[in-house]
């Protein structure tokens, strides 16, 4: 299965614009991409659906895996939390603990096995202010322990950790990232909310962008 | 949902002597134990039923969580591979990329929403030769990305990691492990095979402990 001859990357792909615009980065860069895709329980299984519709438009595979977080404690695993409401300071009530290890380390075990050169994570600075598992510091860290703990050879790439979300789309206009399919919102109704802070950060974004959501537009 | 007031530790238990050793010393040191325990696909079922039982048998409180690896590739989770028979070097075919990295963020999850102070594993010395993620200097660097990329404040033990096997054997008599609980065997038959390398490593342990495996007298 290993096969080290193709220039192959695994990309977490959530559904939302982040991970899309990597998801196109990474394509842009040469890498055939292998989609990870977690349906851990979230209250919002749409963006499930979104990353399988945003795989298929970029022409690649994916897998979903399903994983259990039985403990809950998080505002996305647990409809008798409420979903905050615009920006939030420090810790979120959506943070859900080790979320992203637990979704690195099964893409560590995915590269590994096929022989991926690059591990792709559309984490970032608007990420970071609140949860520990997206910070720089982190990542470094972690691809550290990944380098000690697998025969993967592989790198763990984040590029857009020193970005903002309306750089981000930026980024993903100029690569063709199909904007529309991408689902950003906490709450999993029909349209977006435009009251949790998912929504906020987004319609920010774009404002600053000086684009057009395609999912208000419509 | 969080409780620090508790002295509480999150123990990996695989059914094996080496987990259920861990889990009684846990145990011994005071801490109230919330066992883990995954069903990741192995084809050696059994050692699920095992754990549980064992568990059962410590009065500590367990859960069962069900993980994939849709990528196979290894002797544990696919037919295809042969389960190698006595001692191997290098690292084995029934090497999983990336398992233990998986089954300690998850404890690092569970954890952090209990307030539990410490994660209890049962790797040890023949554990390393083969598996990267059970070397000393990995489980150094996962406790440093987890103080990381957490809000946890537990620590991560790993109190077998310089024993072999006998000298396990002895610390778990000691204990009153229920050995005739435990499962090492890498087939799931009704009795252990006596063939594969982890039937092998227990055989020997038992003989340079002195001590007679009550799977093997029955």
């Amino acid at each position: 299965m290993k096969n080290r001859s193709l220039k192959q990357a695994v990309v977490l792909l959530s559904g939302g614009l982040d991970s899309a615009t990597v998801l196109y980065l990474a394509k842009a860069k040469g890498y055939i991409c292998r989609c990870l895709i977690f349906n851990y329980g979230q209250l919002h299984k749409k963006e499930i659906c979104q990353a399988v519709k945003i795989a298929k438009a970029a022409g690649c595979t994916y897998k979903i895996l399903k994983i259990d977080f039985p403990w809950k404690g998080s505002a996305l695993l647990d409809r008798k939390i409420k979903i905050p409401e615009k920006a939030v300071r420090g810790i979120p009530v959506t943070y859900v603990p080790s979320r992203n290890i637990i979704f690195l380390s099964f893409a560590a075990s995915f590269a590994e096995t096929i022989g991926a050169q690059a591990i792709f994570v559309g984490a970032h600075a608007q990420d970071y202010s609140g949860y520990p598992d997206c910070r720089p510091e982190f990542f470094k860290v972690f691809s550290k322990m990944i380098k000690s703990g697998t025969c993967g050879g592989f790198s763990i790439l984040a590029p857009l950790l020193r970005m903002n979300k309306s750089q981000i789309i930026l980024a993903g206009a100029k690569l063709g990232v199909p904007f529309e399919l991408t689902w950003s919102c906490y709450r999993g109704t029909k349209i977006p909310c435009a009251r949790c802070d998912s929504c906020y950060y987004r319609a920010k974004g774009f404002k600053e962008a000086g684009l057009v959501d395609p999912l208000i537009k419509k």
